[in-house]
């Protein structure tokens, strides 16, 4: 069987539940593009995660580590705008079959068992996330047209 | 003195503080019971928590790890669904004396100083958390009428 | 140029970008103080942060470390209440370049790359942070007026 989501709203909150198998990046921008998300919060996520990747900004790139095994999804916080289709910065904290805890910048995961995510949305806005040429990253912006402005 | 438990509302959104000696779920339960919360998000939670036990889900059963000593509550999350009762599903990161972070899902925990939570409510709303017979755990179901449906 | 940061509302939440060299707490103290926001709940936050003091509360006093190198902020939750000015309360989840996680009660931190943060406000309340004389640590106290009464 293909795996599902299930979404409900109250207002302009969302509550999701992943299902096992789900990309969780594609699953995120799969909802924002049908749901028209150009601006959100990821308040909150909890479930598992396999098939993980990790990363700490060295200020050049992101030293990567990658996680195969199913790990305990212990938070997951970030935000949704808008770059060609919805951009979605996340970070994660990640405990291992031992109980400690990992994590950082995530780069990929594969949802296990499922995932309970909340989203906070702000409607009529348009997050962006432009390049900072200086630091050689996107960073969200909260008022793009404010900034494009001559 | 009798722990006593603090909570006001803004709109559907609860704010909570949990005072020392209480227990975490019985104190959740016993306020979504009187509250009718029959599905929420528990969004953010700060504070202290000893007595605590975290568990590894590692596809048959909780690999649970027990700490007795007090650890600073960094991150809580989860959901309150109902299943004969409130059905609460927390995952905790913790810290150790030494500043090192554990965690996993959460089995039990008693407040330590303090717990700083907030609960998003979704009134009119049932979630479920029906046992999944494939994977032997409960999952959290945001639409379980819809499912029951023949 | 002097670092900036961006704020827009959607209800009763805010959604905060702060930028790189921003104090973290001088930065959220400045914001309440403007929006005169006198009881909120830091939600969610990411980001990097660098000049990191974290504690463990023994009973006593904190247990201090110092983290001068850049952390990805993978978990960042409290509270905002009111004791002469803005008070405070985080928590905060950090990654090594080692992926690993270090955290606790939050004592400074400075911005690195940007901060996502995420405020849900109480307008109308007002949260206070008494000394509680036993524990000898400042408690967050939601009705301060229904106990201030006699």
């Amino acid at each position: 069987m293909r795996p599902k989501m299930q979404a409900v709203a109250e207002g302009t909150r969302w509550m999701l539940r992943l299902d096992q198998g789900q990309d969780l990046f594609a699953a995120l921008s799969d909802f924002a593009r049908e749901q028209s998300i150009r601006a959100a919060a990821v308040v909150s996520g909890i479930g598992m995660l396999k098939d993980i990747g990790i990363g700490y900004w060295n200020g050049a790139e992101y030293v990567r580590k990658d996680l195969a095994e199913p790990h305990e999804l212990v938070g997951l916080h970030g935000s949704i705008a808008e770059a060609d289709g919805p951009s979605i910065h996340l970070h994660a904290a990640l405990a291992t079959p031992d109980h400690e805890l990992v994590g950082g910048h995530l780069m990929r995961g594969t949802v296990w068992v499922l995932n309970e995510i909340l989203l906070e949305t702000f409607p009529g806005r348009v997050f962006g996330r432009p390049i900072d040429e200086t630091l050689g990253l996107r960073k969200l912006d909260l008022e793009p047209s404010r900034l494009a402005a001559p």
